[in-house]
């Protein structure tokens, strides 16, 4: 017998709940054993290129031999300086490329240098249900409790189409959340997946609370060029509000191009200061050709009128796929930004028997949904409640999310195959 | 007065120690406000391009759609397939590139993934001194206690030149730093910046009290293709030390891109698949059309002759600028591995009244020596006692680090600038 002490991995890596991209992926896989081929409109990858301007750069810089050393830890010099020139006039004034911005590795890794830089063992961070996921393991990472509060979905969502803007926050229920450990609240606008834009006057009730009880916010605003109604920065609801805002945005989501892990952080100096070092202890500084790239991208966007055309396909393509929900009678959320939709499914009836795998057996209604979906008709979606606690997963448990930044073939392809549910839906 | 708690940064970011990359550019900005042009051999990122051919697949690949989107957490297909052909002889079996392989985001994040996959709040960690610096923030992260172990230098390092295996762990003072809270060790060969190969024998005796004690060994390998020695892999020490080792290794390393970063861990899968949820905990998934492109490298590597001649340009590198220490009487320590080597100026006397900045003045002797090679002779190196504990900093106070991985002309251009040492040595 060895009185070796055994050599267990770490419980923050150690859940045994299969996350949703693998369940999905098994789905897939399993649908595509039956011949069934499955159209993905599940992850919130661009089914096309970024612009040819973008792709041309990131093309010439390669060849350029500081493109492909080191990067400055906070970020290429010619990034900060486009970061800056492309936002201060959202921030209404002159963002320091030196001191209020610091280029990070994508988006995620922006947030988790922002947790890194503050929280310390038992803070408290307030999180929205439903959330985007990696907030919750890296707010863990850094030693962070996450405190959860709903968004309300609309009360007759399951009857008619809504807007976005009825998925609600309940700000006395919010209030409730702070303690004196409150260290940080997140806030994501245009939010994934609800496509909810924050309005001004909502904004304002949060971030009182927020400047009342100094707390951080992080805004997660990586959707912020994909709006279709007016779209406030939450840094901008005042100079109290911005002294406490650290913003996130993306050169994935700005650039159709997820795969390039470029992000960033934008804030007062004494916010992106610890951030920044959080960030270059973490990994050490972000992709350099691909920072380039998106610098030269920044700067040619509106002569290339990309800022405009962006907006439009996207809103195209919104519109595009949800003339399904309409045709079928099924009641789905308008989103006001980003590229994701929420079909609601409560009239549809799974057949009781119907064979799950034991790991959507005992998740909520969606998870059963999803599988389903891909099996029988072979389109793929994401169940939101993964995105909520189980205390609160009933609240969308008839829910699927559905990307829409693919082609529009195969926007097309995944109506034709959604028609099939017409002679299962209850009127 | 307001009652408000203070918004504190988290301790981990708020060390005041001025980092060593932020001090040597603050020397070269000051050298250059006084006309003095800096070669700089500091930062180990490559003076050069990657090669052409691996330059030309990055180009191809941003064509493809797939490969400007998020790739699969654990790493693209095609990179873990070439990295499973590519490693599988080194290690004597093959390597199953869905369960023993992960990418993740240069060797650094790798490295703090495995960190994040297995230490615990309170987990030891042993670390060499000199060491990389970032494990120490990697580790803290994770919530381990870093336990330090010195490399000894020669005992004649001051008055002549040395082989980098007279840099010596004592093994019974290793030993000493067992605990029973002892979960990992950190293993570095080629060594950065001693360029130490660790030899089959000193590996064996490191590893016999890992497998005795049972501690996870995370061994460092990125410069695993710049041997000037034989090299030998930790993992093949036994099969009982494989099931305790994950080895790192870095694409920006192996294919001159330090910008890019790609890096990968390889292990058992008891191994991997903590760290691989700890890689996607942190930053979801790494950078897509540089992994693909780095895996069209490892694909044509061989056949391009490009290992051969990236160890014979190195070593070139090498022979080229340690001349001018022989030319000068400088000892040094000849590197049997990687790029950087150290030189030794005790024999050097600095003006006693020379004006250091406070940032410098408390430091040990080579940073003052750093200050003054940038403002005097316009030559940037890497003071070496940044990777040693205070305790421990006089064992490298004499030494500089030069990093050789630069143009020949620039390597000739800094000799030139060093002969302006010679009348100020001692003989
Ligand atoms: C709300 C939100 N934040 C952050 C991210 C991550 O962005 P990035 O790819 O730049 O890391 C996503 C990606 O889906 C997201 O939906
Ligand atoms: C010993 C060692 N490990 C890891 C790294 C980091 O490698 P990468 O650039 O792939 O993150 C370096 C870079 O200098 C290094 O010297």
């Amino acid at each position: 017998m060895s009185t070796k002490k055994e050599i267990k991995p770490a419980a923050r890596v150690s859940s045994n709940k299969q996350d949703v991209w693998s369940l999905v992926n098994e789905a897939a896989a399993a649908a595509a054993q039956g011949g069934q081929s499955v159209t993905n409109l599940g992850q919130g990858f661009f089914g096309y290129n970024p612009p040819k301007f973008v792709l041309d750069a990131a093309k010439e810089v390669l060849d350029r031999v500081e493109c492909n050393q080191y990067s400055p830890t906070r970020g290429r010099p010619r990034l900060l300086k486009a970061l800056s020139e492309a936002y201060s006039p959202f921030f209404g004034r002159t963002l320091d490329p030196n001191t209020e911005i610091v280029v990070t590795t994508g988006a995620n890794e922006g947030t988790l240098a922002a947790f890194m830089g503050f929280i310390e063992e038992g803070d408290e961070v307030i999180v929205m249900e439903p959330f985007f996921d990696q907030y919750i393991h890296n707010i863990q990472m850094a030693g962070g409790k996450v405190v959860y509060v709903p968004l309300h979905p609309p009360k007759d969502g399951a009857s008619k189409t809504c807007s976005s803007k009825e998925w609600t926050l309940d700000i006395e229920e919010f209030k409730s959340k702070i303690t004196p450990k409150t260290k940080m609240m997140i806030i994501n606008t245009p939010h994934n997946p609800i496509g909810k834009i924050f309005t001004k006057e909502e904004l304002k009730a949060i971030t009182d609370l927020a400047v009342e009880h100094n707390i951080l916010i992080v805004s997660d605003e990586v959707y912020d060029r994909l709006f279709y109604t007016e779209f406030t920065r939450v840094a901008t609801i005042s100079p109290e509000v911005e002294n406490l805002t650290i913003t996130v945005g993306s050169g994935g989501k700005t650039f159709n191009a997820t795969g390039w892990r470029v992000g960033w952080l934008i804030g007062k100096p004494h916010l992106i200061k610890p951030a920044s070092v959080g960030h270059t202890q973490l990994c050490y500084s972000s992709v350099s050709p691909l920072q380039e790239a998106t610098a030269i991208g920044l700067e040619k966007a509106e002569s290339e009128n990309y800022w405009e055309h962006s907006v439009k396909t996207m809103k195209h393509k919104m519109d595009l796929f949800n003339e399904i929900w309409d045709e079928l009678g099924i009641p789905y959320t308008v989103p006001d930004g980003g590229y994701f939709v929420l079909a609601n499914f409560s009239k549809l009836k799974l057949p009781e028997d119907y064979p799950f795998p034991p790991s959507v057996q005992n998740r909520a209604r969606d998870f059963k949904l999803c599988w389903w979906f891909i099996k029988e008709l072979g389109v793929a979606a994401i169940p939101p409640t993964e995105f909520y606690t189980e205390e609160n997963a009933h609240m969308a448990e008839d829910y699927l999310r559905f990307a829409v930044c693919k082609e529009d073939s195969m926007l097309e392809e995944a109506k034709e195959k959604l028609r099939k549910l017409k002679p299962l839906l209850e009127n």
